[in-house]
């Protein structure tokens, strides 16, 4: 992330052909997805496999207007067809629970699609040196949806760290609170069906939704790895099969030590992805329910706010996110927007040919998953074990 | 906004043909429409009059991927090109100097294209009523790009009202201060050179640009009209020959008083609209810097924070505007997305035919364009005659 | 204010003997006085008439630790006792209703007494010419108790603003906003029956009550007089016989416009007394509900959050009024004290001959107490003609 | 605390005789109880033992205006000759190092006065034991001074927490963060000499500095006593040799987890003393740097704001602390004169005899002072043996 012009993401010739697998009716990070697409306005939505069941499958394609014979009820099928078209789709976003998301991932890069897979990326480590050895056979780009580093002033943080402003990091504190899960599930949920049950989710439930964004979060921000860390798992909210809190212990690579704090039973809590990472010579705060402010703490020095916008004091990393003036509000559907161009540059540029600089792009990949799944098993291998060090190598 | 169920917007069928006046390279509002009609998945942009310069047109219209032959320099071409073919554009949007308001929104409605229009409307009362003549022999939509209220939470405010939350009102201040006119004004900029010249921005530089915006949300959130005002006119940033901030006094239908700041002139204010309105039992405070928080401060209890989502006592004219979930920020990307999404219904219905629920819609219109025009001709009287009342008929 | 040393107040010798007339049981603003002389360590109580009728004076007095002796039931004859006494008091902190303030003030300067009013001073300028004669006749110290200024951050932006932080003042807004006049008032209530009479009250209610305040500080601060006003004055809560709200426009003496808002109608706001003052350069914003934060808003820089404290850019004026270190919150208790300090060594120095470092105090003082008056009229006849301008020589 | 009435702290009828150990020039915490013991009005500073060295102590007790005679330079001297004096000491503050509390509070225990001493009461355990039989044997009152549970709002909330307005506690935070130490010590700061030294300080520095105050916010607030905990401790800030920085993991008495973060090396933060408590139905958060302030999240309804105050839901107990009117701020002054308030209270009704509602008093006492004396040991504990769990009998 060494930028220090004031280049801007190169312009797009076309729109790409996207593909879904998830994300139909009633589902709610499909939609994500889409916004992102349309806000980057490098993306035309064109088929979809948003459903197992054909009627469901149907109406919610039509939902999203697409053509009836590029909606599909079989991913593998979709993958197939699409490659066949010579207007086939170029990427695909895989939105689906979380156990799916490997095979789901293979056909696509067998088929030569290019791939955007939600988070958690798979089950295990083993299924994510699968994914990479699949990856690396088939050459596709492989995007992980990691949404809120694309927040310009989460990004500002990172320049901030990386350029010295704070010195060498300490300490770091990162934390996603919510709320949903304070109250017992309802027992018709379909998303939570698959949320509460191991073979579905994972090893773990609220430390895989909400955990790997802040854990992605807080090497993002730092640039340093969680060279090891202790956790320990809680029910907090109503009883249910896996755990809705967490309390982490980290230690980075450089020997900083940290915490992270994780829940979905915080009442008044809706989004509340928040770090605080501190220096030699100063901190820095953020949280996501204000993307727009981040409160850079100088020691010895006042506080100052960094509101995102182009000018004062904005890196260029962080100025080229960031489409309206200050003040007039980004927010999520912004970030979601800024991944989606990012993705679009790499997929372009991989079926184009054309160059993109080489530090202009940070887009989250098959490294971040893997180490987003390698999180989760130090943590749950380390609460099982009564709070232990576990290393994440 | 008598609405009490839960309705949604309907569904739409499929996405309308868009065409766009103005908004070329460098533009900024232009962007704005286009986000906020991407983000709808309501509207294709297929045609554009981005630019009288043939150069400049048609670099900005494949920035904006449209295909060459719908590139036009010249609005009133594009209207009879448009309107003669089967794929024509159904509405356009205007994104031009106040002056050409009118001649080119006359063009397209003479076209049968709806109309979507940026605000101040139009130069004059004369124009304005010029234009209502010409909507009521065409019989096209005429919807103005006021986005603040579609804000959820500035909508939840005004339902508030409406259901007596704070019971009458009995004073409202509204302000919208910015600072980029601290400074002396780029002599090269294209933008700058037209508002600061009243034979093309009006009678007023700041308080057509941004008072249009503060005055529409005032009176759309107490639901009162103005009917009377005084306003006196300053320049208090770098010298330049029209005012960048004013200062007004309001007195409301019902007696109630109010006032408005309006400034391109106060350092560190960005995009700073504000109200804060208070009645006889509470009072509600919203800041467009921080749209998902509507403060309620009901008399003798604590202050509430309503934050933009689904339940917890957010009104369904509010809900149905809410894409994301709690704490999931939206902005004003957003709110532009809400605003399109509306004028695409309210297009619908007029070509399909569709019955729309009659209290669905409150989509900024003609009326609200004039009143707009005639509240800066108000406050330029007021001004010149040395901050005396003005009725606002 | 120009000091650039870091002087501390001088040590005191000794506590200083202090009287009150006014603030018996029930009332509150003696409570303040009290606390803040306590906080200052620089004073004892020692007499008091602190109600005219007996059994509260001795109640009252009895709750205060006073010696029977030296509680009081008429200011006159305290004054007269008290200079008699070897061991009399030295000040005496005036706290009743307005209208009382000349005729006690004037017995305890014939007294030889030193004063600390409260605001309003007078009834009237003539008032206020009487007492400054009395002053300059008797040479004692007359001090007016306006506690804001003594908030370190309050102090602190007048110094930025002094220093050019924010180059020339071009516009500025303050506000003082309650909601306790939202409903009808208690017909029991001593404290509101003279609030509501102009021949107690003098010609404004809530104009005086806390447009003094707000007046005084915006004159603080920016440093500039104000050399012409008109108001409006309304009835914006339960009906009653005078204003609880006014709508001010200001001319500073520099020709940059201002505006005012007093109200005590608004539900929610407390204590809201808040300025917010832009120059060429940068901007201020202050909020006595959150008095140790002063918003520094540099021109094409972050803003900047500045703490009271030491150090990290605090003013020497400032720093000399902070006790507890930064963050270890002050509020308006500590303002009090601070301001009981300044009276404390100014009077300590008319009696012990000690010298003052001429730019060590900023004492609210005859002139300020004038200059409150003359405002209250000044608004009360822009109010009566209609919102005309009005000089305030 | 289960107050439900409105009863308020009974009147003094006369100052009691305060004495101090430690506090002299230069001193911070001296200032503080003097602070306290002042705004209270129930305390007379008469006698001090500021400092061992003769001409320190002098010159400290000149500037606090003590009689000559009864300026100390010994605590033992001082004990004796007090108690012998017919207008001897009632009670004496103790503001030493760590290492002195307990035979300075012996000695005076041993004299029959009063004890208020800082925190963390004394080195170890069998300390705390031996201060406790001698409490018994003598009978005196022992207070020990937190005053951040007498900011009214703390307060507010553990009378919340213990109405079940947020239900069953299911986890808490707690936290304080300082930023003093992320630079080296002054090598001439005396008071920072004894801060690093086991000897003076005892097994932890910042854990017992400013730890001591979260853990016993976090029981005074939830209700709820921490069973055991875990700690890590760390050197965040420039070198040295005790920890700066403490992360610890707890488990309250009925199940609930939670965590503490400590430190005094993070830079922009200065009183950070907060607390954020979730339960089955609703979270409480407060921040010491915004004290008027009491945030109530009920799960499924919009968040509210508790001001400080009279009324509009402020309960009893802490109304009772409420001196000025909501808005006119009060702050960590304030809070130390509540807590002078109760411990004159206690210390009168022993001397004089007079009832005290026996619900009326929360004063910290021995068995506080033992718990924090027990959480430093349990927290050095477990850091040392690299993280287990330490039981806090």
């Amino acid at each position: 992330m060494g930028l220090t012009g004031t280049e801007i993401y190169p312009k797009a010739s076309r729109r790409l052909r996207l593909g879904i697998v998830g994300g139909g009716q009633g589902a709610l990070v499909g939609q994500w997805h889409w916004t992102g697409a349309r806000l980057s306005n490098r993306w035309d939505l064109v088929a979809g496999a948003l459903s197992s069941d054909p009627e469901r499958a149907l109406a919610s394609g039509r939902e999203w207007m697409l053509a009836e014979d590029r909606i599909y009820t079989d991913y593998a099928e979709m993958a197939k067809a699409e490659a066949a078209r010579p207007d086939g789709i170029e990427a695909v976003a895989i939105c689906t629970p979380n156990w799916t998301h490997r095979p789901i991932a293979e056909a696509f890069m067998e088929a030569g699609i290019d791939i955007i897979c939600d988070k958690p990326m798979a089950m295990t480590p083993e299924d994510c040196a699968a994914l990479a050895a699949k990856r690396a056979e088939t050459g596709v780009v492989f995007a992980l949806t990691h949404p809120y580093p694309y927040h310009p002033m989460a990004r500002q943080a990172r320049e901030m760290v990386a350029a010295g402003a704070i010195g060498e990091i300490r300490q770091a504190l990162v934390e996603y609170a919510q709320d949903w899960a304070t109250e017992a599930d309802d027992p018709d949920s379909r998303s939570l069906s698959w949320r509460r049950d191991p073979a579905k989710i994972g090893r773990a439930s609220a430390t895989g939704d909400i955990g790997t964004h802040a854990f992605g979060m807080i090497e993002f921000v730092t640039g340093l790895k969680v060279a090891k860390l202790r956790a320990e798992f809680h029910v907090c909210g109503a009883p249910k099969a896996m755990e809705d809190t967490a309390f982490l212990n980290l230690a980075f690579e450089n020997g900083a030590p940290g915490a992270m704090w994780l829940t979905q039973a915080a009442p008044g809590n809706y989004c509340a992805l928040r770090f605080r990472v501190y220096g030699e010579k100063g901190g820095l705060e953020w949280d996501q329910e204000f993307p727009e402010h981040l409160r850079f703490r100088p020691l010895n020095a006042p506080e100052q706010v960094i509101v995102r916008g182009h000018g004062s004091g904005v890196a260029p990393a962080a100025e080229r996110m960031a489409l309206l003036p200050r003040g007039h509000g980004e927010s999520l559907s912004d970030a979601w927007g800024n991944l989606y161009t990012e993705i679009a540059i790499a997929v372009e540029a991989r079926r184009e040919g054309g160059a993109v600089p080489a530090d202009l792009l940070a887009l989250p990949d098959l490294e971040d998953g893997t180490r987003g799944v390698k999180f989760i098993h130090a943590a749950a291998d380390s609460s099982e074990a009564g709070g232990t060090w576990q290393a994440l190598a």
